[in-house]
């Protein structure tokens, strides 16, 4: 992941803060990761990013939520195996830690290819996400995440209200 | 707020909830209670419902977040004098609880009149929302608010990936 001007530290798994590190900082070192994980398209990462249960959810934009660990790994193989390239670079990004759980928000400017794109090419895309994440003995692991579009125009959608 | 087959019971304040009700239930009132206010246009029950801090995020259908409490109290009071009516049809509704912390996920049918909808008249929408509540010594409040367009055509957006 590309981090933007104020962006997230980088991190691998939410645990390998620096000393010193603010509860914040590792919260988006956990973020981080959830971007890393998808952008390497590795399963086994993904896997870790996750909290097993209760039900995590799984929204992406426009689509219909995924419940439950084991359907929402299903469905990270079918994204990884119709998305050859992706890269996100990440703005607007906001944490706040409530005790044992916590929030990111951020745009994700999104660079890909696969599904969508051009032949041989590239399709470019932004969304708003809300990541939650659960305190756990092993590190902050992601529990919900909801994605939407966002119009490239940068107007409001039709909405209600 | 008009509840769906196997929707939520009605509460007022998400602490009303009969005896014997799960706690599952009784998020479920808190999540009714937040619509309640939202159809009543009513600043003090939405107050009510929300938890002032950290801060909370809202994110309404296409449009940027709104953090804290009271930029998000003043956003409600620019919806409420913008919106004549509105009334929600819950379906899809689930709610998953963690300890202190718990998410209602529901797919928003929205009728409304006032801004987007024909002069004297009307407009339905729908929205997927997401509503994470923290459980707190006067009851659940409401953290997070994320809700996103749905395509009425129940197709795919088109999105990254």
């Amino acid at each position: 992941m590309t981090d933007g001007p104020g962006g997230p530290r980088q991190g691998t798994n939410g645990e390998g803060a620096a000393r010193g590190a603010t509860v914040e900082d590792v919260v988006l070192s956990a973020n981080t990761a959830f971007y890393n994980a998808f952008e390497a398209g590795d399963l086994d990462l993904m896997a870790a990013v996750w909290l097993p249960e209760p039900d995590p959810v799984c929204i992406h934009p426009g689509n219909a939520a995924i419940y439950g660990y084991a359907e929402m790994m299903r469905a990270w193989a079918m994204i990884f195996a119709n998305t050859p390239y992706i890269q996100f670079f990440l703005t607007d990004v906001q944490v706040r830690v409530d005790e044992d759980v916590a929030y990111v928000t951020c745009t994700e400017n999104v660079l890909s290819s696969g599904e969508g794109a051009p032949e041989e090419g590239f399709a470019g895309g932004k969304a708003l996400a809300t990541n939650v994440f659960r305190r756990t003995s092993s590190g902050w692991r992601l529990w919900i995440h909801h994605a939407s579009p966002v119009l490239s125009s940068g107007g409001r959608q039709e909405e209600a209200p």
